[in-house]
Protein backbone atom coordinates (compact mmCIF):
# COMPACT_ATOMS: atom_id res chain seq x y z
CA UNK A 1 0.00 0.00 0.00
CA UNK A 2 1.61 3.25 -1.08
CA UNK A 3 0.28 6.35 0.47
CA UNK A 4 0.68 8.79 -2.79
CA UNK A 5 -1.02 12.20 -0.65
CA UNK A 6 -2.48 13.37 3.32
CA UNK A 7 -4.11 16.05 3.98
CA UNK A 8 -6.06 17.09 7.15
CA UNK A 9 -9.13 19.01 8.08
CA UNK A 10 -11.79 19.16 10.73
CA UNK A 11 -10.15 16.64 12.74
CA UNK A 12 -9.67 14.12 9.62
CA UNK A 13 -6.60 12.58 7.82
CA UNK A 14 -7.48 11.86 4.35
CA UNK A 15 -4.79 9.70 2.26
CA UNK A 16 -4.84 8.53 -0.96
CA UNK A 17 -3.44 5.43 -1.99
CA UNK A 18 -2.43 3.05 -4.60
CA UNK A 19 -2.36 -0.73 -4.03
CA UNK A 20 -0.93 -2.54 -7.22
CA UNK A 21 -3.64 -1.24 -9.91
CA UNK A 22 -6.18 -0.29 -6.93
CA UNK A 23 -6.75 3.36 -6.08
CA UNK A 24 -8.05 3.94 -2.71
CA UNK A 25 -8.87 6.56 0.00
CA UNK A 26 -8.28 6.16 3.81
CA UNK A 27 -10.31 8.36 6.16
CA UNK A 28 -8.41 8.63 9.90
CA UNK A 29 -9.14 10.63 12.89
CA UNK A 30 -6.33 13.24 13.45
CA UNK A 31 -6.91 11.28 17.09
CA UNK A 32 -5.96 7.82 15.80
CA UNK A 33 -7.14 5.22 17.86
CA UNK A 34 -5.84 1.49 17.25
CA UNK A 35 -8.65 -1.15 17.37
CA UNK A 36 -11.68 1.16 16.44
CA UNK A 37 -14.02 0.08 13.47
CA UNK A 38 -12.63 -0.05 10.22
CA UNK A 39 -15.31 0.79 7.71
CA UNK A 40 -15.16 -0.09 3.72
CA UNK A 41 -17.52 1.89 1.28
CA UNK A 42 -18.28 0.55 -1.58
CA UNK A 43 -18.98 3.25 -4.79
CA UNK A 44 -22.55 3.28 -6.63
CA UNK A 45 -21.90 1.73 -10.08
CA UNK A 46 -20.75 4.65 -12.57
CA UNK A 47 -19.23 7.13 -9.29
CA UNK A 48 -15.94 6.73 -7.64
CA UNK A 49 -14.51 6.55 -4.38
CA UNK A 50 -14.89 10.19 -3.65
CA UNK A 51 -18.92 9.69 -4.49
CA UNK A 52 -20.15 12.95 -2.73
CA UNK A 53 -22.27 10.89 -0.87
CA UNK A 54 -19.54 8.32 0.22
CA UNK A 55 -17.52 11.39 1.55
CA UNK A 56 -20.20 12.73 3.60
CA UNK A 57 -20.88 9.36 5.16
CA UNK A 58 -17.62 8.56 5.62
CA UNK A 59 -16.39 12.03 7.28
CA UNK A 60 -19.47 11.85 9.59
CA UNK A 61 -18.31 8.26 10.59
CA UNK A 62 -14.73 9.64 11.39
CA UNK A 63 -15.57 12.78 13.23
CA UNK A 64 -18.37 11.50 14.96
CA UNK A 65 -17.62 8.31 15.76
CA UNK A 66 -13.74 8.15 15.59
CA UNK A 67 -13.95 5.19 12.92
CA UNK A 68 -11.39 4.51 10.03
CA UNK A 69 -13.07 4.33 6.95
CA UNK A 70 -11.58 3.50 3.35
CA UNK A 71 -13.10 3.67 -0.47
CA UNK A 72 -11.37 1.86 -3.41
CA UNK A 73 -12.44 2.73 -7.07
CA UNK A 74 -14.14 -0.28 -8.37
CA UNK A 75 -12.53 -1.78 -11.54
CA UNK A 76 -12.75 0.56 -14.11
CA UNK A 77 -14.36 3.69 -12.13
CA UNK A 78 -12.26 6.94 -10.65
CA UNK A 79 -8.72 6.65 -11.66
CA UNK A 80 -8.87 3.22 -13.48
CA UNK A 81 -8.76 2.60 -16.42
CA UNK A 82 -11.92 1.13 -18.27
CA UNK A 83 -11.60 -2.00 -20.18
CA UNK A 84 -13.13 -2.22 -23.57
CA UNK A 85 -16.12 -4.73 -22.03
CA UNK A 86 -16.91 -2.32 -19.34
CA UNK A 87 -17.10 0.15 -21.98
CA UNK A 88 -19.80 -1.94 -23.54
CA UNK A 89 -21.54 -2.19 -20.78
CA UNK A 90 -21.81 1.50 -19.91
CA UNK A 91 -22.90 3.04 -23.03
CA UNK A 92 -25.67 -0.09 -23.20
CA UNK A 93 -26.74 1.30 -19.99
CA UNK A 94 -26.68 4.70 -21.63
CA UNK A 95 -28.60 4.18 -24.43
CA UNK A 96 -31.15 2.04 -22.91
CA UNK A 97 -32.11 4.72 -20.22
CA UNK A 98 -32.40 7.38 -23.42
CA UNK A 99 -34.60 5.13 -24.94
CA UNK A 100 -36.40 4.43 -21.78
CA UNK A 101 -35.58 1.03 -21.71
CA UNK A 102 -35.46 -1.25 -18.30
CA UNK A 103 -31.42 -0.99 -17.55
CA UNK A 104 -32.31 -3.39 -15.13
CA UNK A 105 -30.55 -6.45 -16.57
CA UNK A 106 -27.64 -5.09 -17.87
CA UNK A 107 -26.97 -3.20 -14.91
CA UNK A 108 -27.10 -6.49 -13.43
CA UNK A 109 -24.73 -7.95 -15.52
CA UNK A 110 -22.68 -5.33 -15.47
CA UNK A 111 -22.34 -5.38 -11.69
CA UNK A 112 -21.72 -8.90 -11.01
CA UNK A 113 -18.70 -9.00 -13.49
CA UNK A 114 -17.53 -5.99 -11.70
CA UNK A 115 -18.11 -7.24 -8.09
CA UNK A 116 -16.42 -10.59 -8.87
CA UNK A 117 -13.68 -8.56 -10.16
CA UNK A 118 -13.54 -6.71 -6.62
CA UNK A 119 -14.03 -8.86 -4.16
CA UNK A 120 -10.18 -9.79 -4.11
CA UNK A 121 -9.66 -6.43 -4.33
CA UNK A 122 -11.16 -5.38 -1.32
CA UNK A 123 -9.72 -8.69 0.17
CA UNK A 124 -5.65 -7.44 -0.27
CA UNK A 125 -6.64 -3.99 0.29
CA UNK A 126 -7.88 -5.22 3.82
CA UNK A 127 -5.05 -7.08 4.25
CA UNK A 128 -3.00 -4.10 3.55
CA UNK A 129 -5.04 -1.50 6.15
CA UNK A 130 -4.76 -4.22 8.86
CA UNK A 131 -1.19 -4.32 8.33
CA UNK A 132 -1.46 -0.44 9.08
CA UNK A 133 -0.07 -0.13 12.84
CA UNK A 134 -3.21 2.86 13.87
CA UNK A 135 -5.32 0.09 12.25
CA UNK A 136 -4.12 -3.76 13.33
CA UNK A 137 -5.69 -6.67 12.86
CA UNK A 138 -8.03 -6.33 15.49
CA UNK A 139 -10.09 -3.53 14.82
CA UNK A 140 -13.79 -4.96 13.55
CA UNK A 141 -14.86 -4.55 10.31
CA UNK A 142 -18.01 -3.47 8.45
CA UNK A 143 -19.01 -2.78 5.10
CA UNK A 144 -21.36 -0.46 3.93
CA UNK A 145 -22.18 0.29 0.11
CA UNK A 146 -24.80 1.70 -2.36
CA UNK A 147 -26.13 -0.35 -5.77
CA UNK A 148 -22.58 -1.88 -7.05
CA UNK A 149 -21.34 -1.34 -3.51
CA UNK A 150 -23.90 -3.85 -2.18
CA UNK A 151 -23.39 -6.46 -4.56
CA UNK A 152 -19.65 -6.46 -4.20
CA UNK A 153 -20.50 -6.15 -0.30
CA UNK A 154 -22.68 -9.12 -0.24
CA UNK A 155 -20.63 -11.52 -2.34
CA UNK A 156 -17.09 -10.13 -0.24
CA UNK A 157 -18.92 -10.89 2.93
CA UNK A 158 -19.68 -14.53 1.75
CA UNK A 159 -15.86 -15.63 1.20
CA UNK A 160 -14.73 -12.76 3.95
CA UNK A 161 -15.20 -13.47 7.67
CA UNK A 162 -13.25 -10.37 8.58
CA UNK A 163 -16.47 -8.32 7.40
CA UNK A 164 -18.61 -8.51 10.62
CA UNK A 165 -21.40 -6.00 9.64
CA UNK A 166 -23.33 -4.57 6.63
CA UNK A 167 -24.90 -1.41 5.89
CA UNK A 168 -26.48 -1.24 2.60
CA UNK A 169 -28.63 0.39 0.29
CA UNK A 170 -30.67 0.30 -2.70
CA UNK A 171 -29.89 -2.27 -5.73
CA UNK A 172 -31.24 -4.63 -8.65
CA UNK A 173 -32.19 -7.53 -7.55
CA UNK A 174 -31.85 -10.74 -9.33
CA UNK A 175 -32.23 -14.43 -8.23
CA UNK A 176 -28.17 -14.66 -7.91
CA UNK A 177 -28.07 -11.76 -5.64
CA UNK A 178 -31.28 -13.43 -3.65
CA UNK A 179 -29.23 -16.49 -3.19
CA UNK A 180 -26.12 -14.90 -2.03
CA UNK A 181 -28.25 -12.95 0.44
CA UNK A 182 -29.37 -16.42 1.95
CA UNK A 183 -25.31 -17.03 2.81
CA UNK A 184 -25.20 -13.57 4.76
CA UNK A 185 -25.34 -14.35 8.69
CA UNK A 186 -23.74 -11.20 10.13
CA UNK A 187 -25.95 -8.37 10.93
CA UNK A 188 -27.35 -6.25 8.54
CA UNK A 189 -28.81 -2.80 7.53
CA UNK A 190 -30.85 -2.45 4.87
CA UNK A 191 -32.17 1.11 3.58
CA UNK A 192 -34.67 0.97 0.61
CA UNK A 193 -36.41 3.56 -1.66
CA UNK A 194 -40.11 3.47 -1.49
CA UNK A 195 -41.13 4.78 -4.94
CA UNK A 196 -37.68 4.42 -7.16
CA UNK A 197 -38.43 4.70 -10.86
CA UNK A 198 -35.73 1.87 -11.77
CA UNK A 199 -35.65 0.03 -8.32
CA UNK A 200 -38.57 -2.39 -7.88
CA UNK A 201 -39.45 -1.77 -4.38
CA UNK A 202 -41.33 -6.09 -4.07
CA UNK A 203 -37.56 -7.24 -5.31
CA UNK A 204 -36.01 -5.13 -2.58
CA UNK A 205 -38.32 -6.82 0.56
CA UNK A 206 -37.63 -10.01 -1.34
CA UNK A 207 -34.23 -9.53 -0.95
CA UNK A 208 -34.58 -8.64 2.86
CA UNK A 209 -36.19 -11.63 3.62
CA UNK A 210 -33.49 -13.58 1.66
CA UNK A 211 -30.97 -12.51 4.24
CA UNK A 212 -29.50 -15.06 6.57
CA UNK A 213 -29.12 -12.93 9.37
CA UNK A 214 -30.42 -13.01 12.42
CA UNK A 215 -29.87 -9.43 13.00
CA UNK A 216 -31.41 -7.73 10.11
CA UNK A 217 -33.23 -4.08 9.88
CA UNK A 218 -34.45 -3.13 7.19
CA UNK A 219 -35.11 0.99 6.51
CA UNK A 220 -37.44 2.55 3.81
CA UNK A 221 -37.41 5.83 2.78
CA UNK A 222 -39.94 7.80 0.41
CA UNK A 223 -38.41 8.83 -2.98
CA UNK A 224 -35.50 7.14 -5.55
CA UNK A 225 -32.72 5.29 -4.45
CA UNK A 226 -30.50 8.58 -4.34
CA UNK A 227 -32.94 10.42 -1.89
CA UNK A 228 -31.90 8.73 0.96
CA UNK A 229 -32.61 10.73 4.07
CA UNK A 230 -29.73 12.32 5.96
CA UNK A 231 -30.60 10.86 9.37
CA UNK A 232 -29.75 7.64 7.56
CA UNK A 233 -26.07 8.39 7.66
CA UNK A 234 -26.35 8.24 10.99
CA UNK A 235 -28.44 5.58 11.57
CA UNK A 236 -26.15 3.38 9.80
CA UNK A 237 -23.15 4.93 11.89
CA UNK A 238 -25.09 3.94 14.86
CA UNK A 239 -25.74 0.62 13.49
CA UNK A 240 -21.93 -0.06 13.05
CA UNK A 241 -21.58 1.15 17.06
CA UNK A 242 -23.69 -1.51 17.69
CA UNK A 243 -22.25 -4.50 15.86
CA UNK A 244 -18.40 -3.36 15.78
CA UNK A 245 -17.71 -1.20 19.10
CA UNK A 246 -16.02 -3.42 21.19
CA UNK A 247 -17.14 -1.59 24.43
CA UNK A 248 -20.44 -2.31 23.19
CA UNK A 249 -21.40 1.18 23.52
CA UNK A 250 -23.58 3.73 21.49
CA UNK A 251 -22.68 7.27 21.79
CA UNK A 252 -25.80 8.91 23.00
CA UNK B 1 -56.10 16.78 36.21
CA UNK B 2 -56.08 15.72 39.94
CA UNK B 3 -52.43 14.15 41.35
CA UNK B 4 -52.82 11.43 42.93
CA UNK B 5 -49.04 10.32 43.77
CA UNK B 6 -45.55 11.60 42.91
CA UNK B 7 -41.84 9.49 43.17
CA UNK B 8 -38.94 10.41 42.61
CA UNK B 9 -36.19 8.12 41.07
CA UNK B 10 -32.87 8.38 38.39
CA UNK B 11 -33.96 12.10 37.70
CA UNK B 12 -37.62 11.26 37.01
CA UNK B 13 -40.41 12.35 38.39
CA UNK B 14 -43.60 9.98 38.24
CA UNK B 15 -47.04 11.06 38.69
CA UNK B 16 -50.20 9.39 38.54
CA UNK B 17 -53.28 11.55 38.19
CA UNK B 18 -56.90 11.50 37.39
CA UNK B 19 -59.04 13.52 34.55
CA UNK B 20 -62.73 12.69 35.05
CA UNK B 21 -62.72 9.12 34.61
CA UNK B 22 -59.10 9.00 32.69
CA UNK B 23 -56.34 7.72 35.03
CA UNK B 24 -52.71 8.60 33.63
CA UNK B 25 -49.42 8.44 34.36
CA UNK B 26 -46.69 11.45 33.68
CA UNK B 27 -42.85 11.22 34.10
CA UNK B 28 -41.25 13.97 33.70
CA UNK B 29 -37.08 15.30 34.16
CA UNK B 30 -36.24 16.21 37.48
CA UNK B 31 -34.47 19.31 36.08
CA UNK B 32 -38.13 20.42 34.21
CA UNK B 33 -37.60 22.29 30.93
CA UNK B 34 -40.24 24.36 29.45
CA UNK B 35 -40.73 23.80 26.03
CA UNK B 36 -39.33 20.48 25.81
CA UNK B 37 -41.13 17.66 23.28
CA UNK B 38 -44.28 16.76 25.28
CA UNK B 39 -44.68 12.73 24.10
CA UNK B 40 -48.34 11.05 24.48
CA UNK B 41 -47.74 7.06 24.51
CA UNK B 42 -50.51 4.87 24.08
CA UNK B 43 -50.56 1.38 25.52
CA UNK B 44 -51.06 -2.07 23.49
CA UNK B 45 -54.83 -3.62 23.55
CA UNK B 46 -54.90 -5.66 27.29
CA UNK B 47 -52.03 -3.51 28.56
CA UNK B 48 -51.80 -0.47 29.99
CA UNK B 49 -50.35 3.06 30.93
CA UNK B 50 -47.80 1.58 32.65
CA UNK B 51 -46.79 -1.56 30.51
CA UNK B 52 -43.29 -2.30 30.82
CA UNK B 53 -42.43 -1.38 27.01
CA UNK B 54 -43.96 1.64 27.54
CA UNK B 55 -42.21 2.58 31.16
CA UNK B 56 -39.01 1.85 29.33
CA UNK B 57 -39.15 3.66 26.53
CA UNK B 58 -40.36 6.89 28.03
CA UNK B 59 -38.20 6.35 31.16
CA UNK B 60 -35.76 6.26 28.25
CA UNK B 61 -36.73 9.38 26.48
CA UNK B 62 -36.80 11.74 29.82
CA UNK B 63 -33.29 10.92 31.14
CA UNK B 64 -31.44 10.55 27.08
CA UNK B 65 -33.52 13.73 25.84
CA UNK B 66 -35.38 15.68 28.38
CA UNK B 67 -38.92 15.16 27.09
CA UNK B 68 -41.95 14.87 29.05
CA UNK B 69 -43.75 11.50 28.62
CA UNK B 70 -47.45 11.13 29.51
CA UNK B 71 -49.57 7.54 28.87
CA UNK B 72 -53.36 7.11 30.07
CA UNK B 73 -55.12 4.15 29.84
CA UNK B 74 -57.60 3.34 27.49
CA UNK B 75 -61.17 2.69 28.34
CA UNK B 76 -61.86 -0.55 30.02
CA UNK B 77 -57.94 -0.86 30.73
CA UNK B 78 -55.15 -0.47 33.49
CA UNK B 79 -57.28 1.49 36.44
CA UNK B 80 -60.65 1.44 34.66
CA UNK B 81 -63.57 -0.63 34.83
CA UNK B 82 -64.72 -2.70 31.72
CA UNK B 83 -67.83 -2.03 30.36
CA UNK B 84 -69.82 -5.35 29.46
CA UNK B 85 -69.57 -5.27 25.65
CA UNK B 86 -65.52 -4.44 26.33
CA UNK B 87 -65.50 -7.87 28.76
CA UNK B 88 -67.32 -9.91 25.69
CA UNK B 89 -64.59 -8.31 22.86
CA UNK B 90 -62.22 -9.66 25.67
CA UNK B 91 -63.55 -12.95 25.95
CA UNK B 92 -64.09 -13.30 21.90
CA UNK B 93 -60.28 -12.96 21.36
CA UNK B 94 -59.70 -15.37 24.02
CA UNK B 95 -61.73 -17.80 22.85
CA UNK B 96 -60.30 -17.61 19.63
CA UNK B 97 -57.00 -17.35 20.20
CA UNK B 98 -57.57 -20.68 22.09
CA UNK B 99 -59.22 -22.40 19.75
CA UNK B 100 -56.31 -21.35 16.54
CA UNK B 101 -59.09 -18.99 15.10
CA UNK B 102 -58.14 -15.67 13.54
CA UNK B 103 -58.36 -12.94 16.48
CA UNK B 104 -57.64 -10.41 13.64
CA UNK B 105 -61.71 -9.32 12.52
CA UNK B 106 -62.40 -9.41 16.52
CA UNK B 107 -59.44 -6.63 17.61
CA UNK B 108 -60.11 -4.65 14.86
CA UNK B 109 -64.05 -4.61 16.03
CA UNK B 110 -62.82 -3.73 19.75
CA UNK B 111 -60.25 -1.64 19.01
CA UNK B 112 -62.05 0.71 16.62
CA UNK B 113 -64.46 1.58 19.97
CA UNK B 114 -62.15 2.06 22.01
CA UNK B 115 -59.86 4.54 19.87
CA UNK B 116 -62.99 6.29 19.01
CA UNK B 117 -63.61 6.96 22.81
CA UNK B 118 -59.93 7.20 23.76
CA UNK B 119 -59.73 9.92 20.93
CA UNK B 120 -61.56 12.96 23.22
CA UNK B 121 -59.99 11.74 26.21
CA UNK B 122 -56.54 12.45 24.69
CA UNK B 123 -57.42 15.84 23.90
CA UNK B 124 -58.81 16.37 27.35
CA UNK B 125 -55.95 15.29 28.95
CA UNK B 126 -53.85 17.11 26.22
CA UNK B 127 -55.49 20.35 27.56
CA UNK B 128 -54.82 19.39 30.69
CA UNK B 129 -51.27 18.79 30.24
CA UNK B 130 -50.46 21.75 28.05
CA UNK B 131 -51.99 23.93 31.38
CA UNK B 132 -49.36 23.01 33.57
CA UNK B 133 -46.88 25.51 33.95
CA UNK B 134 -43.69 22.83 33.02
CA UNK B 135 -44.93 21.73 30.06
CA UNK B 136 -46.79 25.09 28.92
CA UNK B 137 -49.17 25.30 25.38
CA UNK B 138 -46.05 26.16 23.27
CA UNK B 139 -44.24 22.70 24.12
CA UNK B 140 -44.34 20.69 20.73
CA UNK B 141 -46.35 17.21 20.52
CA UNK B 142 -45.40 13.68 19.51
CA UNK B 143 -47.28 10.53 19.73
CA UNK B 144 -46.28 6.98 19.91
CA UNK B 145 -48.18 3.87 20.27
CA UNK B 146 -48.09 0.04 19.41
CA UNK B 147 -51.36 -2.07 18.50
CA UNK B 148 -54.71 -0.29 20.02
CA UNK B 149 -52.40 2.81 20.60
CA UNK B 150 -51.96 2.74 16.81
CA UNK B 151 -55.04 2.51 16.01
CA UNK B 152 -55.88 5.82 18.97
CA UNK B 153 -52.67 7.92 17.35
CA UNK B 154 -53.84 7.86 13.88
CA UNK B 155 -57.50 8.27 14.55
CA UNK B 156 -55.79 11.27 17.03
CA UNK B 157 -53.91 12.86 14.48
CA UNK B 158 -55.95 12.96 12.05
CA UNK B 159 -58.62 15.57 14.34
CA UNK B 160 -56.11 16.61 16.54
CA UNK B 161 -53.13 19.45 14.70
CA UNK B 162 -51.26 19.58 18.29
CA UNK B 163 -49.85 16.41 17.08
CA UNK B 164 -46.42 16.97 15.53
CA UNK B 165 -45.10 13.56 14.47
CA UNK B 166 -46.37 9.62 14.91
CA UNK B 167 -43.81 6.84 15.68
CA UNK B 168 -46.20 3.55 15.92
CA UNK B 169 -45.71 0.03 15.92
CA UNK B 170 -47.52 -3.15 15.05
CA UNK B 171 -50.73 -2.58 14.34
CA UNK B 172 -54.12 -4.71 12.88
CA UNK B 173 -54.99 -3.19 9.63
CA UNK B 174 -58.05 -2.96 8.12
CA UNK B 175 -60.07 -0.75 5.11
CA UNK B 176 -60.92 1.94 7.62
CA UNK B 177 -56.84 2.07 9.28
CA UNK B 178 -55.84 2.69 5.65
CA UNK B 179 -58.33 5.32 4.67
CA UNK B 180 -57.24 7.17 8.38
CA UNK B 181 -53.62 6.64 7.25
CA UNK B 182 -54.03 8.73 3.86
CA UNK B 183 -55.31 11.32 5.99
CA UNK B 184 -51.71 11.82 7.86
CA UNK B 185 -49.69 14.04 7.26
CA UNK B 186 -47.40 14.92 9.63
CA UNK B 187 -43.71 13.08 9.48
CA UNK B 188 -44.11 8.77 10.65
CA UNK B 189 -41.72 6.27 12.13
CA UNK B 190 -43.63 3.12 11.81
CA UNK B 191 -41.51 -0.34 12.95
CA UNK B 192 -43.33 -3.53 11.38
CA UNK B 193 -42.52 -6.81 12.54
CA UNK B 194 -41.17 -9.20 9.67
CA UNK B 195 -42.55 -12.47 11.12
CA UNK B 196 -45.30 -12.58 12.89
CA UNK B 197 -47.95 -14.89 13.68
CA UNK B 198 -50.72 -12.81 14.20
CA UNK B 199 -50.05 -9.41 12.32
CA UNK B 200 -49.55 -9.78 8.20
CA UNK B 201 -46.55 -8.77 6.25
CA UNK B 202 -48.27 -7.47 3.44
CA UNK B 203 -51.00 -5.44 5.14
CA UNK B 204 -47.98 -3.56 7.43
CA UNK B 205 -46.34 -2.09 4.14
CA UNK B 206 -49.91 -1.36 2.71
CA UNK B 207 -50.15 0.65 5.62
CA UNK B 208 -47.14 2.31 5.24
CA UNK B 209 -47.73 2.75 1.43
CA UNK B 210 -51.11 4.44 2.20
CA UNK B 211 -49.87 7.17 4.92
CA UNK B 212 -50.05 10.94 3.39
CA UNK B 213 -46.91 12.08 5.05
CA UNK B 214 -44.05 13.25 3.20
CA UNK B 215 -41.93 12.29 5.72
CA UNK B 216 -42.47 8.92 7.10
CA UNK B 217 -39.95 5.78 7.26
CA UNK B 218 -40.39 2.35 8.10
CA UNK B 219 -38.47 -0.23 10.30
CA UNK B 220 -38.90 -3.96 9.70
CA UNK B 221 -37.25 -6.18 12.40
CA UNK B 222 -36.85 -10.18 12.71
CA UNK B 223 -39.59 -11.85 15.09
CA UNK B 224 -43.03 -11.02 16.15
CA UNK B 225 -44.65 -8.00 17.17
CA UNK B 226 -43.50 -8.05 20.75
CA UNK B 227 -40.04 -8.75 19.65
CA UNK B 228 -39.38 -4.80 19.21
CA UNK B 229 -35.76 -4.79 19.04
CA UNK B 230 -34.24 -2.23 21.81
CA UNK B 231 -32.45 -0.02 19.41
CA UNK B 232 -35.66 0.85 17.67
CA UNK B 233 -36.27 2.25 21.80
CA UNK B 234 -33.83 4.96 20.96
CA UNK B 235 -34.47 5.38 16.99
CA UNK B 236 -38.18 6.39 17.92
CA UNK B 237 -36.64 8.78 20.32
CA UNK B 238 -33.94 10.56 17.91
CA UNK B 239 -36.93 10.63 15.30
CA UNK B 240 -38.68 12.90 17.87
CA UNK B 241 -35.29 14.45 18.27
CA UNK B 242 -35.54 15.54 14.58
CA UNK B 243 -39.05 17.01 14.44
CA UNK B 244 -40.13 18.21 18.06
CA UNK B 245 -36.75 19.92 19.10
CA UNK B 246 -36.75 23.73 18.42
CA UNK B 247 -33.63 23.96 18.04
CA UNK B 248 -33.57 21.09 15.55
CA UNK B 249 -30.42 19.28 17.26
CA UNK B 250 -30.40 15.51 17.42
CA UNK B 251 -28.26 14.77 20.41
CA UNK B 252 -24.92 13.07 19.22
Amino acid sequence: MHFTSETSANGVIERNFTLGEITGVLWSPASRTVGAPLLLSGHSGGMHKKAPGLVAGALHCVTTYGYTVAAIDAPGHGDRPRNTQDRRWGDAIHRARAAGEPIAPIVIDYNASLAERAVPEWQATLDALQALPEIGADAPVGYGGMTLGVVTGLMLATVEPRIAALSIGAVFVDDALIETARKITVPIEYRIPWDDEYIDRRAGLALFDAFGSREKTLHAHPGGYTQVPEYERDSSARFFARHLRRDGATPA
